[in-house]
């Protein structure tokens, strides 16, 4: 096995013996890397159903079934201990972050990979298109938008979307690169004209850091991973567990599997 | 609106009135139609999932919960009146054939509509990919392979492909057209070669008619939506209903929305 296939791997073994709890940005470049969601067998269905209708902001990488922690993703994976920190919420309120979830892993627990933008970032870094967020080692902005999802159950919700400004000259090329990964967000959902999705003032994002809007720059809209999240955690679920905000799981796959 | 639109209602409407008992094929050109699935809701997470992890066989046009029966593809629709025909299923058993299903519908049956491969035919057709069965009025020829979908709960079993036979210089055509229409089936998932698929003699189809392959064609492979349907009528469900073969339920959805 070569060094960058074992990098996930390694990655993931050093989470669990508790030697990396940071962020996993810029980590295992190559490697896809999701968002967990962790939902009782009773809320499956319907949350699975969620994201069916709701492919951009929650694309399913994989999802484990109750009785199992091992992603086909990941093989020799444990999702209880391999990711540098998790958040437990009961009934929709954070309860507590731990560094592994095992003592509280019950036999009910579906778990949901969801997919990331580090996957489209770095096809868009390697076109040429500058990520002003990635400059400034900050978090993308993300914002709650007056778009509404497809309900499913009890899940609904607003899209929320991440914003990244980009040179009008590079917005079609940042449309097209993006539009390879349908399996990660995929093309914007919207270029320009924050207030028509009910955004009021891009300084004050809902989520992570508000980054510079230079001249000539034009605000674009893919649809977010947090998405799936913020409407879970409303629905009040009685318990479920997420990663802590960028801290994410890595897989074995490759980002370019993810592209067509 | 116009004729082109209201053609799909007018269809639903003589099926609901028990006035049209044949198959939907060359019925509303232009049209989504999709496969019929209806299975109890303790089934339904493990069949969506079998969908998610299989796209290409089982592309997922829509869920309609328990407790509904009116799709969002299709206003006004009835999904126990509206299809031509009705196969009703005991222990993965034909029970019997029905024009309706109102007297056996129960509050917890969960309905998936999946796509189908006319949406892809009529767009080979258009760019003037020849399409045997069709000039040959009969079935497409359908073939249980020696390739394993990825199993979901109670739901396994093998790849079904549908067969075409392409002329060689139409092949790459016939991949770029079906590659558009990745929420129905997409592009094909093998070119040639039917043995490396287990396929011993494609005379000899396992669902549909045999069709003549001439000098200079080559038989090309695409997943086909009975995959879905044998996994779980071979998974023994106490109680499923689909569609009867060929008479599928029509919606309302655009095949130009389903291209990308």
């Amino acid at each position: 096995m070569s060094d960058a296939l074992s990098a996930p791997a390694a990655l993931r073994q050093a989470c669990r013996q508790d030697a990396f709890r940071r962020t996993t940005a810029g980590q295992c470049d190559g490697f896809v890397q999701a968002n967990l969601m962790v939902v009782p067998a009773e809320a499956a269905f319907d949350f699975l159903l969620f994201c069916q209708r709701n492919p951009r902001p929650c694309p399913v990488i994989e999802v484990v079934e109750a009785g199992k922690v091992e992603p086909q993703s990941a093989p020799g994976a444990d999702l209880r201990t391999d990711l540098p920190g998790y958040r437990v919420y009961r009934d929709g309120r954070l309860a507590e972050e731990r560094a592994d979830v095992v003592a509280l892993w019950r036999d009910d627990l579906v778990s949901f990979l969801i997919g990331c933008s580090f996957s489209f970032e770095e096809a868009l870094a390697e076109a040429g298109v500058p990520l002003r967020h990635v400059e400034a080692c900050s978090n993308v902005p993300m914002y709650r938008t007056s778009v509404a999802t497809a309900p499913a159950g009890r899940f609904r919700g607003p899209l929320v979307v991440s914003m990244r400004p980009i040179p009008a000259a590079l917005v079609p090329l940042a449309v097209q690169v993006t539009g390879r990964f349908e399996r990660v967000h995929g093309a914007p959902v919207h270029v320009g004209e924050p207030a028509a999705l009910g955004i009021a003032d891009l300084s004050r994002p809902d989520w992570g850091d508000p980054v510079e809007i230079r001249p000539g720059e034009i605000p674009v809209f893919w649809a977010c991973g947090v998405t799936p999240q913020a409407a879970a955690l409303a629905s009040g679920l009685p318990f479920c567990i997420t990663h802590a905000p960028g801290h994410m799981f890595v897989t074995d796959l490759a980002n370019a599997a993810l592209a067509r």
